[in-house]
């Protein structure tokens, strides 16, 4: 046969990151090198001990006993649409926060499963208020009650969980947890905190590559998919058929990505060595750091410290400085990831991660040092050295 | 804080298996490289350069010079419910086969994407009867005609693309692939024959470890899509948005599987320095010894040459064995996975792959050797001695 000429695509030279957006994190190197390791098929006997390992590893990120912990094939938002495609019956009505970016996919994921999407609202960067959330609850009665633990769009941490849990159970209201952003970095307590369902990302505070996404539900919540009068829309993200899977049987849904699911038992190793409280305590001491940096060279953060989000920093843009000029100038200048403000917040704020493996002395000193440096440059109104003394001595 | 104690979960140390079952294949050792390459964001310009890179390097193994060619963030059923989910709109008719396990997967999927389905029939283990299909589409008039071009539950490859394609056109009917055991490594030309909509998995030919799987559409396929009326009923795989992400915006939609794509960019790479046509030769070569080895033995493959796929080779369990433990006698003694039958051929086939890396001297006649061996020792009336002999002079 006569051979057609492929592209010439030359080796895989990515530059050398430092990954301070709002996720995916630097990568620890075991994790690097669990990636690279050879596969063994998704029916193996030896893979199916190694899926076993890994949903107690699971268990113990989110603080959980729920049997039903698994990770999905797919990035964060395949194991949110996971939860709420599962959870969602179509004439459902489910409640969902407005204030922030990721309330808006859940409202869309909630009514492509044939829900009717009601809001409890708040502004961007603020969290929700309980009273506002039992309102809600009391004027839509709905079935499914979402929220987001930790906005990686406005870097809020929603406190008071077990409040907003126990106002939606007071109202038979299932409760949907969005703990991308928090699992592995920020307090998370799934049972104690009477969270029904919790989806997450590997790629934020578990440091792990993106591609096997954790998520739990409760045995009431698995009831609830359980006993569903309409087959789910998806089939890839069907729970019923994954609990085949997943559970005693073992048999063949589709073929988990092998080498994900090695990295992210070698992502949940590392929590497991660290202990999850010391690596709660960890993300909010250099968080801290990069905190006090920030502050310290005269900007202002976008949360106030009561809901603070240690993994997602949202940072103000000071005056005269043109936020995704500064993020191209700390790549360039510097290989360093920061990210933009998305939606309501356009502009308006940096986000500035701390997550995992990145949520390290050195991390937090260079970007205050290059933040610093690149904004002064472009005539900013901030004291870089400031900046970084104090970053110094929040270290200490 | 007090510390929980975590699972003492130790090292990552899977068993080292050859694996010439139904995918993954053997990932070479390029590939694995790739995936354990730190990584840079999913917004980052150098990825965005990746991502451009790995859309040409699909269109080549593809043969197709559709714009709308990418990898979905999922194994290959979800780049099968991308296809699906997105071309079939509520209301739709959906033809398709009953040939094997996959035409029952294409109908779940199409039925949850809102379309009533109807069939085209052919046995288990033969391909579909143009004529067959040509009354099929007669008698429905349906909107979206699937096939499988390479059935992995059975063995076969779909001959006559080219017929297919030309009768559902005749009818107005979009035509949806399944590639997943083709690509890379049985002749597949999307645009010369005619195909609208094709999907794959990078776990077989193309030798990658699954969790970012190619899609493509033509322009028409797309142009169905984008005017939907409904919304597609998952966010995850809504092309629509995809678009902005893939398509000239480079807008967020959801953070990509960074390393899986660098590992289907290395796949691929692979596959465009060897040639695509020298690598179809290549599989029907080194399969051709498998297939002469298993007969020389004393064994009956399952499909007829006609419509013999190299990348997965049906063989009859012999009298007087047990098919499952067989595998397992082969997976114990020999560190090698091969696969018993699904569904209508249960009990009743081996499924022996021969893919992309897998697909080399050295797997055919070990896999071959040891089945013999294994065969025998279990008493099935077999020659292992002479399957070796035919396999070396296949090779020659």
């Amino acid at each position: 046969m006569a051979d057609t000429d492929g592209p010439t695509t030359g080796e895989l030279t990515p530059p050398d990151r430092t990954l301070m957006g709002p996720g995916p994190s630097d990568v620890h190197p075991r994790v690097l090198r669990a990636m690279s390791t050879p596969l063994v098929g998704h029916l193996d006997p030896a893979f199916v001990e190694i899926m076993d390992e890994v949903q107690e590893l699971l268990r113990y990120a989110f603080r959980t006993e729920n049997e039903w912990t698994i990770p999905v094939s797919g990035t964060g938002s395949a194991a949110m649409e996971a939860a709420i495609g599962n959870v969602v019956e179509p004439g459902d009505t489910v409640l969902v926060p407005t204030n922030g970016y990721f309330g808006g996919r859940m409202a869309s994921m909630a009514r492509r499963a044939g829900g009717g999407v009601v809001e409890v609202e708040a502004p961007w960067g603020e969290p929700l208020d309980p009273d506002a959330v039992a309102d809600a609850l009391a004027t839509h009665d709905p079935d499914v009650f979402g929220f987001i633990h930790a906005e990686t769009s406005t870097g809020v941490r929603q406190p008071a969980v077990p409040e907003l849990t126990a106002a939606a159970h007071d109202h038979d209201a299932l409760v949907i947890a969005d703990c991308v952003t928090s699992i592995g970095g920020v307090e998370l307590r799934v049972d104690d905190w009477g969270i029904d369902v919790a989806y997450a990302g590997p790629q934020k505070c578990l440091s792990c590559p993106p591609g096997a996404s954790p998520l739990t539900l409760s045995d009431e919540a698995m009831e609830k998919v359980l006993s569903r009068e309409e087959e789910v829309r998806s089939w890839y993200l069907d729970l019923s058929l994954l609990e085949g899977y997943w559970g005693e049987e073992r048999s063949y849904h589709h073929t988990a990505p092998v080498s994900n699911v090695y990295a992210l038992r070698e992502a949940l190793r590392l929590v497991a060595e660290e202990g999850i409280e010391a690596r709660w305590e960890r993300h909010e001491r250099i968080a801290g750091a990069l905190k006090a940096g920030v502050e310290g060279m005269g900007l202002e953060m976008n949360a106030p410290d009561d809901y603070w989000l240690p993994s997602l920093n949202a940072v103000r843009v000071p005056d005269g400085v043109e936020d995704g000029e500064v993020c191209a100038e700390l790549l360039d200048r510097y290989d360093l990831e920061i990210a933009s403000g998305l939606g309501d917040l356009e502009g308006e704020i940096f986000r500035i991660g701390c997550m995992g493996h990145s949520a390290r002395p050195e991390n937090v000193i260079y970007v205050v040092t290059a933040l610093g440096d690149v904004l002064e440059s472009m005539g900013a109104d901030v004291d870089p050295d400031a900046g970084v003394a104090a970053t110094r001595r929040a270290l200490r």
